[in-house]
């Protein structure tokens, strides 16, 4: 069965890690920010030496591509190559670099496809240079309006418009991905799951939907020293009581609901005062939507008044469960079973471009472990063996539809 | 028995309530800004209008006398002029002013005492302005450097010296109140007690100890979206955990122990982001410190893992309870009852003056009620018929004073 070269994936990986690489051994490289451009320019010089056609759109996607035998939509692989801020080496470059591998295996190796081949990169999927994250791909998929987008700033007030016209990558919306046979994104987990059980290969079935709501207990400021407890409307220890009881219900639920309060705002916030209002963030993740009504119904049931606090929550956003295309799922997970790589399905539960391409392009997601599950951070890593063997799975899954998918055309065309 | 003149200590504290007036009912009154400098002057003028003598020392403590029959050290009465930002017209103001009030009664129906009196206005005792509070105080009683005060700076950078300087109220340190027979502070309680079972006077024992822990929870941040809740370490969930572990537990104990977690800092504070750590403020007051020292063990007993999370404390300061002196507290409760208030004893939980001069002088508080407990605020509140009653013990435990001090001299004398 077909491999990728991984001496040559592991110099690609360690090459681009140079472009905005810091000192703690992770990458800035914001969306088109130079540090993007540069890494922009060597992909090009890297598509261009084997042969590839390269487009770039006017969101500043670039497409790579190899043609194939006939001329049918093409197949398409890739992720992205920003980060953020002191952001890990393999969050999305390692999809669009594994692309790359895996054609110029096809090209070296003369296996020749029905489809063509293309390798995208996605601009600013991070988010972190322009709100939101996932801009291009959303744009794509008529999630996000492209005015918008384009007057999104950044900390130093300079617009997404600005900095793709500067950044020489601003191409022709005719150019942009429309139609094609399936997308593939390899990308690291993110999370410890894979790590932790010492497998390979997670064959992504869709990103999981979400919740997220604001609670917020109010009672009254007083002086912490005169006032007695029995007299008190202690913001505080209503919410503690609340995160606890939430605790206590969300438990319950099945176990591979994550649940999470990330941020907390109290008021006053001094030692010597009783907090009058705390306001926090409970955010849920799950696959089934089923499960997410559940976590809202246990908002909804919260008492009014806690400790003589009133207690109110709003829901702040929701996202629904995006399910991937079955076909190019199972394609994946024979491809990962084939090789004999240890293999597991799994839902994402963070964000990716292909959640919104899989609402145009039928799409699935290769993961690979992420040592300790970290993410968003410098010393995120991915063993270089492990990445390969992510590329295997996408090389050997490219095959498998365009084998499939041709016999489909075929049929098709026999009828 | 004697009484205060109702009508004119209430014109005078809605004088006084004109400097620094604010829109909401309340005084902005920082210490030496121009709204106190313009309250010391109409202090000055009306002392000097029922034939006062003024002295001020080297911190700025005005001090008004009223000479008596014998050549003994005074008693004194007083409090501060100065305000926090947006605070209430009564917190402070109201222990100056009653103490103008009762010698303005006894210069009026002449009644002449064998002590000199001695009314005192202490320089910024809210510490709003010039870090730390009771500044003056602290610096008679020896409890502050009188150096690193006067370089302390308000936020804009003006240091204390300068200000006091600027301000024409920089006396000499012989000056200072050195000596006295006892010392009487009519202040408002500034928390709900009194207010809430409609009492008019409490006797002020002393000033409660108390201790302020910091507690902090360290786990790991990871990806809300991709850490299986078993793989985490919540410092969110953790810390909650150990907020109502302390509820619990402190609720074992006396009633009266207050305690507060007034402060909270969560880190990174992103919904997305799993909390790696969560650190807050426990203080707690109680005036036996015996019971404080049971907080403490509470706090040491806390193991030192909850949750997957590491938990740790340090003390950020402790202070003693303060003790006022029996004879002037017994004398303050005499008067309250002869005059027929509904009184009851506490130990004050907040900070006062009267703690540090207490060190070196026989002290004692009298507390009026607050209208819900609220200080430090615009809308704080005391019924001008209540100031009245204060004033009137207040007049009445000076004449107390006066008559068993004088007793004593004369039995020392004759041994």
């Amino acid at each position: 069965m077909e491999q990728v070269n991984r001496d040559r994936l592991e110099q690609l990986l360690k090459q681009f890690s140079a472009f905005g690489a810091t000192p703690g051994n992770g990458v800035s490289r914001l969306a088109l920010s130079q540090a993007d451009i540069d890494a922009r320019h060597q992909f090009h010089s890297h598509c261009e030496a084997i042969g590839l056609t390269m487009k770039v759109d006017d969101m500043g996607n670039m497409y790579a591509i190899l043609p194939g035998k006939k001329d049918v939509p093409p197949i398409v692989m890739g992720s992205h190559l920003d980060s953020v801020l002191k952001g890990g080496r393999f969050d999305g470059t390692l999809g669009v670099l594994a692309g790359l591998e895996v054609v110029h295996t096809l090209v070296e190796r003369k296996i020749e496809l029905n489809h063509p081949v293309m390798v995208v990169n996605f601009t600013n999927e991070e988010g972190a240079r322009f709100d939101p994250a996932m801009m291009s791909s959303g744009v794509l998929s008529g999630k996000f309006n492209k005015e918008e987008m384009l007057r999104s700033r950044d900390s130093e007030g300079v617009t997404f418009e600005e900095a793709l016209k500067q950044s020489g990558f601003e191409g022709a919306e005719c150019d942009r991905l429309t139609d094609a046979a399936a997308y593939l994104e390899l990308h690291i987990e993110q999370g410890p799951v894979l790590d932790t059980y010492g497998e390979d290969i997670a064959v992504v079935e869709g990103v999981m939907g979400m919740v997220c709501y604001e609670i917020t207990l109010n009672g009254e400021s007083n002086h912490a020293g005169t006032t007695p407890i029995s007299m008190r409307k202690d913001a505080m220890f209503a919410s503690a009581n609340v995160m606890m009881h939430l605790q206590r219900e969300l438990k319950k639920m099945p176990e591979n609901l994550v649940y999470t309060i990330g941020r907390m705002h109290v008021t006053p916030n001094i030692h010597t005062v009783i907090p009058n209002e705390v306001r926090f963030t409970l955010e849920a993740r799950h696959a089934d939507c089923a499960v997410i009504r559940e976590v809202e119904k246990i908002i909804a049931r919260l008492p009014s008044e806690v400790e003589q606090c009133v207690m109110s929550y709003r829901k702040l956003w929701d996202r629904d469960t995006v399910e991937f295309d079955t076909t190019v799922v199972n394609a994946v997970s024979d491809s990962a079973v084939a090789l004999g790589y240890k293999t597991r399905r799994m839902y994402s539960g963070a964000g990716h471009d292909a959640q919104f391409i899989a609402t145009y392009i039928p799409s699935a997601m290769i993961f690979v472990p992420s040592t300790k599950g970290y993410s968003h951070r410098e010393d995120e890593y991915t063993a270089y063996e492990a990445c390969a063997k992510g590329a295997d799975v996408l090389l050997q899954t490219l095959v498998q539809l365009d084998k499939k998918l041709s016999n489909a055309y075929e049929s098709e065309f026999v009828k």
